[in-house]
């Protein structure tokens, strides 16, 4: 037998794998072996082989290692900023004043419509660089401040200018049915066609979406302009997911499982019989508690009944203007703990291995296990669930993307 | 007229000054200069004198500059850790059986009593750590998880210590009457002796504590003991401040206010008449939105009469292992204006100016004023409400304690 031959090994570290279902996968005292940007190895260090032999030996210094954590649902990438808004609605300002005055979403596109593609850039980073300094290593970024076919391809690519600026692995969403552009008041199906009939295929066309998605809602687009959007995605051998149940329950939950959906996401309003339908077709459950929070939501997505048909909940951050300014994974967790009263468990799963499979990555990313991308955090903390617990404190020392120590301002 | 000769002067900055009652003072394009610590000029940048000498330039790169941040409610210094009870919580576990296996207070007063000075230092310094990266320059810490002599003076002289070592003011207020010692079970009124007569004296004779607080409440100590403990601390000349109607109203505000209180926290229950006294006797509203929003809690205090009475209110993270295990004064100003509906100019001024009141200190900080102390933070931010609407995000590029940029780890 050949003797192992690793670029680099990390010792004196606590595991928690996430590659269980029923608890973290710890490994106290345990070592983890990278070759070729993958583990190599993995287990108690006392089990160690007697004759590797490692190119770069790290010292974890008695911190926990999890997996990467995956950001799957956010619009991160946007120009303008609303908290102005956010101001003049806690003087009193109403909704519709403000939408007189060219506020809400709108700002956010005309914004986004008008800024270079550096300069969209210039102000994602920072809230990208605020993600990866949580040990973040993956993270979904949506169009959907676009709303025409430039600017929708010029977000997605900024997301991908992303990956390959930084260490971190960026999955991309076209989200061009977000809202109604103005140009399309009273137009919706119109919408609908350039959506499908010009936005879409443009992006494709330039490679820059690896996922569709729509936001199905009394206040957005209808299950049937939803469903249009999903055949012409499914044409393109492209995922769908869906902002589903959010305000109100549309069914949109049950059509992303019929057409095989990665996730339906937010779920406050979600049926039995969509839950049924997540079940069968293994569509992903992603709760977002940012939003629930900032919207004051009373309505508890189901969460008990998710468990009981064992449908795998992902967590994520939703970052966006206008509903949920919040770029933080932990304090993310600390919601779904506090807001849902999930279990630090479930709360770690929903930015790991359930967020993994919420993006179809779950071969790749979500867990260590041999052969899956060494993407890493390490922290500094005493048990796992100290990362659910803490409200506002990043114990994140060091993270590490594919074997590489991450280095980035 | 002799011309200005400055330590140093702040070039290419905004100022949110915070001493106005009704904005946030701003002056765009300014200019602030520095000189023993404190600050010795402040303007627009074009109305600069034309013959000032300054030792150091520094170019404030376009930021936000506002006084330093100021959390003047916190228990930031004990050792433990709750998370495995927050997770047995969330697992089932009933808070009468986490008590019986010494959970609770319980277990942070036993892990901070078997604690040497240094290794209680060591479990403290990262939360202060994280509260100083955002932008806090005065620190308000508690003792509380003593309950003994010894320990008290343990944890206030940590907190000093933290003053020595680190470039931020520590204010020590001794909470001797914080819960019932396990040693004293059924015996209030005779730990309530040993508080006035043993552990407050110890405590003055050391010159430990800069102030005096109790926890009033049904499941705490009676309005009466609550008393006698406020009798002792104005025998030694030290000011007062009260938890009080955080569950229940107990009239502890009401109280605290005759006693010429700096402040009384919490405040959900706090009733009209006890907001009559507030006003009359100066006594700060201290809010604590992270033990609000960690309890789950639904009684807002009540900002409205607040307002109106102009009962000045500050705001604090009330950083403490069971309630809310959160050090991030941002996130505070954040959930002051989410869950309180406060405004993000209310939110600042809970943070600096106001909260300098509730020490005690707004003579010598809480605003940007000629002769206060130059204590600053510098923000990369397009507006100052920017700092009460991003969840989770860190602007805070820079900080300056007495004039000088703060560097730590
Ligand atoms: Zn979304
Ligand atoms: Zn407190």
């Amino acid at each position: 037998m050949q003797s192992a031959n690793w670029d680099s090994l990390w010792l004196n570290v606590h595991l928690a794998t996430m590659d269980a279902a029923l608890d973290y996968g710890i490994i106290r005292d345990a070592a983890i072996a990278v070759k070729d940007g993958k583990i190599a190895w993995i287990g108690a260090a006392q089990d160690l082989p007697a004759d590797y032999k490692v190119k770069v030996l790290h010292d974890g210094q008695g911190c926990w290692l999890t997996p990467g954590l995956i950001d799957c649902h956010t619009h991160m990438v946007y120009a303008g900023n609303r908290s102005n808004e956010f101001e003049a609605r806690l003087n009193g300002v109403t909704y519709e004043e403000i939408a007189r005055q060219g506020g809400g979403i709108v700002s956010t596109v005309k914004a986004t419509r008008a800024a270079t593609e550096q300069e969209l850039m210039q102000a994602s980073l920072p809230r990208v660089l605020s993600s990866l300094r949580e040990g973040v290593t993956t993270l979904e970024i949506k169009s959907g401040y676009g709303l025409d076919t430039e600017t929708e391809a010029k977000i997605l690519r900024v997301a991908r200018q992303i990956q390959r600026d930084l260490p971190v692995t960026v999955t991309t969403t076209f989200l061009g049915a977000h809202a109604l552009p103005p140009e399309f008041a009273g137009r919706a199906d119109d919408y609908i066609d350039e959506v499908c009939e010009r936005m879409l295929p443009a992006i494709v066309a330039e490679g820059l979406a690896d996922a569709v998605d729509v936001f199905c809602e009394k206040i957005g687009f209808t299950p049937a302009q939803t469903e249009r959007v999903f055949q012409v995605a499914q044409k393109y051998g492209l995922p769908v997911k869906l902002h589903a149940e959010q305000l109100s329950d549309q069914g949109g939950a049950s059509l992303t499982a019929q057409y095989q959906g990665l996730s339906a996401d937010h779920l406050e309003y979600l049926s039995d019989a969509g839950i049924a339908a997540m079940k069968s077709h293994g569509t992903v459950a992603v709760l977002l508690p940012g939003a629930f929070y900032y919207l004051r939501e009373t309505k508890l997505p189901p969460i008990a009944a998710l468990r009981a048909a064992n449908v795998p909940i992902a967590l994520a951050t939703d970052c966006n203007p206008g509903t949920s300014p919040m770029t933080s994974p932990l304090l993310t967790m600390n919601m779904a703990c506090t807001l849902f009263r999930m279990t630090p468990l479930e709360a770690l799963q929903g930015l790991t291995v359930n967020a993994a499979k919420a993006l179809g990555l779950q071969q790749t990313i979500g867990s260590l296990a041999l052969g899956k991308q060494a993407d890493f955090a390490l922290w500094q903390i005493e048990r796992p669930a100290d990362l659910a617990y803490m409200i506002g404190v990043n114990p994140c020392r060091f993270s590490v993307y594919a074997g590489e120590p991450r280095t980035y301002n």
